[in-house]
């Protein structure tokens, strides 16, 4: 059984459009640092809670540079986790920058190596304002899609699926965990609502296709058919790049209401968290207590 | 185990927005009758296979109804049911109109008594051709909301909601069926898609608030969440009414694309439904094989 949820509070929270992310990992690694501590010290506004860095921010997006740039990040979930002695680049300057910000850091995505089986993964790693490495979720749902003359990609030729959903605490907010693609599988939104989430965050690099048609709509539907806060942090438009992002970064209110909507270039966007929007989407339509679980299974029991 | 559905090919669909319900119930299932004929007699484009009514149409709309308006109709599942013998009168006339037309007729929603009960639905029926009454659908979730100062309504104070999710087969398509705030329920559509429909109809009545809010954007998820067409019928907008209808009917694509829709008044709207779009959309995208039932289970199981 999941533990209690915390109680949904007002937060800020800052996506990274995170532009500029190129073929050198040290690089990608310095500006996605230089990005998060420019949300962090936002100077026009309250500073943000919890800032999100896109999905595969330090490596090209592309089946075949995973291997190239993939990084063995041994975290037990459940069981503490030593930053000191990671292998990690990666994780070393997301857990060292949460911790100079003092913010809750969701560090987007890269492509990890799983130690034991050589399997490698799209995965997101989380980190408190301490450091510390709270949350690792690996993408269930790989991006395999093949539309004629538009868009082919295979993440399966090189990625293996995670099979854990996965959700962090915070003082603000309970946060479901999901990777771009995993947004067209309604269950494993159901399943994090269910067990208690208000807030949804996605990394995820659409594309020129598939984004203007679905981009927008899937997150306003995860966010109505659920109640709950839905976001996708995507990378910068690069066309000099092998695959073009849709960027359009999107935070999503309860009633399916955007909040905030990045362009297509490097940009931050702020938003502001109401939990009033939630309560009141959830009393005034109560679909979260009119399900009819005799009729069908609950996805999430 | 369902039987397999026929397989999806190209036939014409007519929505009536019909206007004009009002409390005389014989005025009201004239008015159908005569907008049926209207919608079989196309004669500015190919003539409908389907013509579908909306929610709700021999009666106002309001809890407050539903006892006064209510017909028994007697029908078992997978039992032969004989028109002729029928204590329902809208029954008769929604039997008789699709012999005359020879078209398929999805005869919206109306108040059903249940005799061995007493229990009160908001009931779709649907009739073959022949005038067969093919399937008889009772709206499992019921309208009950309460948006301060906007809208409240509470079907249960007099109905009962159904338990049983259901289709019917056609030579051009398996028609999978719901009633209106049915659409806020992810699951009842994932069940009849996974059982193999390719088309969803929904007759609702949506409101002034909730309409402009959610009408499209639900459909367009269930649509595109599950690579089918879906539609909804509503009634026309009537200000002298209790309850004022969005209006608005509907059809979707399976990739979200708009088909048709109803501005607010007495309307008749024609769409062909094309297998291609259906085909091509589960090619590219394939989530219908990439659902991951090792990590949830199948709601359609």
């Amino acid at each position: 059984m999941a533990s209690s949820a915390p109680t949904l509070r007002a937060f800020n929270l800052a996506f990274v459009q995170l532009g500029h992310v190129g073929s050198d990992k040290t690089k990608n690694l310095a500006h996605a640092r230089e990005q998060i501590l420019k949300a962090a010290s936002r100077e026009d506004g309250p500073k943000p809670q919890l800032i999100v860095l896109p999905e595969c921010f330090n490596s090209p997006y592309g089946a075949t540079h995973f291997p190239a740039y993939a990084e063995t990040i041994g975290y037990i979930p459940g069981e503490p986790y030593d930053i000191a002695k990671s292998e990690s680049d990666t994780v070393k300057m997301l857990s060292s920058v949460a911790k100079e910000t003092g913010t809750w850091l969701f560090g987007g995505t890269i492509p990890e190596r799983e130690a034991s089986t050589g399997n490698l993964y799209n995965t997101a790693t989380v980190y408190s304002p301490q450091g510390e490495l709270v949350a690792l979720y690996r993408k269930i749902h790989l991006f395999d899609i093949d539309i004629p003359g538009k868009i082919t990609f295979k993440e399966s030729e090189t990625l293996t699926g995670g099979s854990s959903p996965h959700y962090f605490d915070t003082e603000f907010a309970r946060v479901g965990l999901g990777i771009c693609y995993d947004v067209r599988f309604p269950e494993l939104t159901a399943i994090g609502a269910r067990k208690g989430c208000q807030v949804f965050i996605y990394p995820g690099a659409s594309n020129m296709t598939t984004g203007p048609l679905h981009w927008q709509l899937l997150q306003r539907a995860r966010a109505v058919d659920n109640q709950v806060f839905f976001g996708m942090c995507s990378p910068a438009r690069d066309l000099g790049a092998g695959y073009h992002a849709w960027g359009h970064s999107l935070v999503v209110d309860p009633m399916g209401a955007v909040l905030a909507e990045a362009g297509h270039e490097e940009e931050i966007i702020h938003v502001h968290i109401d939990p009033q929007v939630f309560e009141d989407a959830r009393a005034g339509i109560p679909v979260t207590t009119q399900r009819r679980f005799d009729v069908y299974p609950d996805v999430s029991a």
